[in-house]
């Protein structure tokens, strides 16, 4: 970190560097995204005519099921195919938990050597807008560094699971038999984000059941005509079985966005957010920050007073603007 | 609902009705809170004068802390004290879990036929703002209808309890013993938004070393000169043991916001939480709905297909209003 650093290469020499594929530069770029630097303006700008070529790839599912390990294969299985790999691993580090529970990314070193695989583990640090912002911009880095392919991992549960997949192109889901949870979670709301369902772990007793009640409750979720079935796959991550299928699957449904317009739809939608979360931020800092006391501090404290009402309170600080 | 029913009292009529303490008319504006009702700017402009009366006390702990049975303790103690009470039950419905775990409010039907008892359960229903954005306001409705004191208390975990604690004048953190993750929670965050810390079930093993545990690490806390020092109090809500502890707790807190300028404080910025959600859900509506196709869509559009940078369409989209 420190000024020196920083100075050290321009904004057009780290994104030209990271347009080769040097993982320094990738890595600084990053750090910036997550630092919410104010030379991310000027990055994004140089990045934008690059972006658009990677395809993002949500994983999500709960504690147990796998997910560093079939990361981890599904990554040796996409450097088999020749593909540029980018891996973001996302930590919505809530106040409580605080910090990154990253213990299971060693194993991501299996391709720590390996030139065309990036591996990042990104926390959100609590700035204003959290991973709505940041996951989006750290993507179009990884985008436009040239990766063919970014996996995006959830390490957190819940919410975040809707936030991955409103982000990426397609998503994974993983379950596995014995977890008690897994059809749990299922009727909870994965029936909804998922573009593929894998059960991990297919070789433990239980697998074909998973199976069997995750079709039947797939099979009442309401499709357009001409909508993406999403498939069932079955892998044993930790011994590499299954992976090529899911790779298959992933391009499969990738042609499907692209032929029915739908990835367009898709990113839109992504670009949507995140340009909506940069727009909130600034205005957040514009009503906040205004030297000493801010309008926003007068406004609330007539309010908390009774002396006027939150709406009157909001029209008058939108009238400011 | 429907139009009859809405049409059939019109604003004002409601709001003297909820000032007079007219549980149906209390339960109809915390509805059009709910709700997210165009009405609800009338009802606010007319509720603010009479607001700011009453002490809004959070409820948090883990679940099996026994939180439903302290609540309904709690709310006897206060009423053998004279006072009128509210108790708003939040549920954050997380998009997963969708709906209410509201099982244990049956319990607080032994109030159900008491008029200065208003018991009700709140879900955010997953509107633009959610939680932020409804439960201040319906806090202002309990308030105006004359509540000397409301209990908020939250059904969910993590997050919620932050948000809870911002929006309390004093928050209550419950423990008990044998909960294994009752300090784990503590040393994880509840330790900078208690006020009071009540372990209850203390006629059970541990509840000593549960006081002792958490003492040592409020001990560790860092607090300004003259700050608030936290009690810890114990209790036993299923008889009813040590409440009257609880409530003496919290009038020594209100009275130490008061004379310490802290409650104007925590007011203002409950308060400037409140007037910057609605501005936000406002904007997000100006850029969203505006007939069709939105000014933010096509900046999306541009977004995603790399013609400009998410900053840049950002600033147009700020410079639009």
């Amino acid at each position: 970190m420190g000024d020196r650093r920083r100075t050290a290469a321009s904004v057009p020499d780290l994104v030209s560097r990271a347009r080769e594929g040097d993982p320094r530069a990738v890595a600084r770029l990053i750090s910036l995204v997550e630092d919410a630097s104010p030379l991310l303006r000027e990055v994004m700008a140089q990045l934008a005519p690059h972006t658009g070529h990677a395809q993002i790839v949500g994983i999500t599912g709960s504690p147990g099921v796998g997910k560093s390990t079939s990361t981890n294969a599904l990554v040796a299985e996409l450097r088999r195919a020749g593909k540029r790999v980018g891996v973001l691993a996302v930590d919505p580090s809530s106040p409580f938990s605080g910090g990154a529970l990253l213990g299971d990314r060693i194993r991501m070193q299996d391709h720590a050597l390996d030139r065309d695989v990036y591996i990042r583990s990104m926390a959100s640090r609590g700035h204003l807008g959290g991973l709505a912002w940041s996951t989006p911009q750290a993507l179009r880095v990884l985008d436009a560094a040239g990766c063919d392919v970014v996996l995006v991992e959830t390490v957190g549960v819940g919410q975040s699971e809707v936030e991955i997949a409103s982000l990426a192109d397609t998503t994974l889901v993983l379950l596995a038999p014995g977890m008690g949870d897994g059809i749990q979670a299922a009727k909870a709301g994965i029936l909804e984000i998922g573009d593929l369902y894998v059960i991990n772990k297919a070789d433990r007793e239980g697998a074909d059941q998973v199976r069997r009640d995750l079709r039947s409750m797939l099979a009442l979720t309401e499709r357009r005509e001409g909508a993406w079935k999403p498939p069932i796959l079955k892998t044993v991550a930790a011994r590499g079985e299954g992976l090529d299928e899911v790779v298959a699957g992933i391009d499969q449904h990738f042609a499907h966005l692209q032929h029915s317009g739908e990835l367009v739809r898709r990113r839109t939608r992504r670009a949507r957010g995140e340009v909506e979360a940069i727009a909130l931020t600034a205005l957040r800092e514009r009503w906040g920050d205004v030297g000493g006391r801010s309008e926003l501090d007068d406004l609330a404290a007539a309010v908390a007073t009774g002396e006027t009402d939150p709406y009157a309170a909001a029209d008058d600080l939108l009238d400011r603007l």
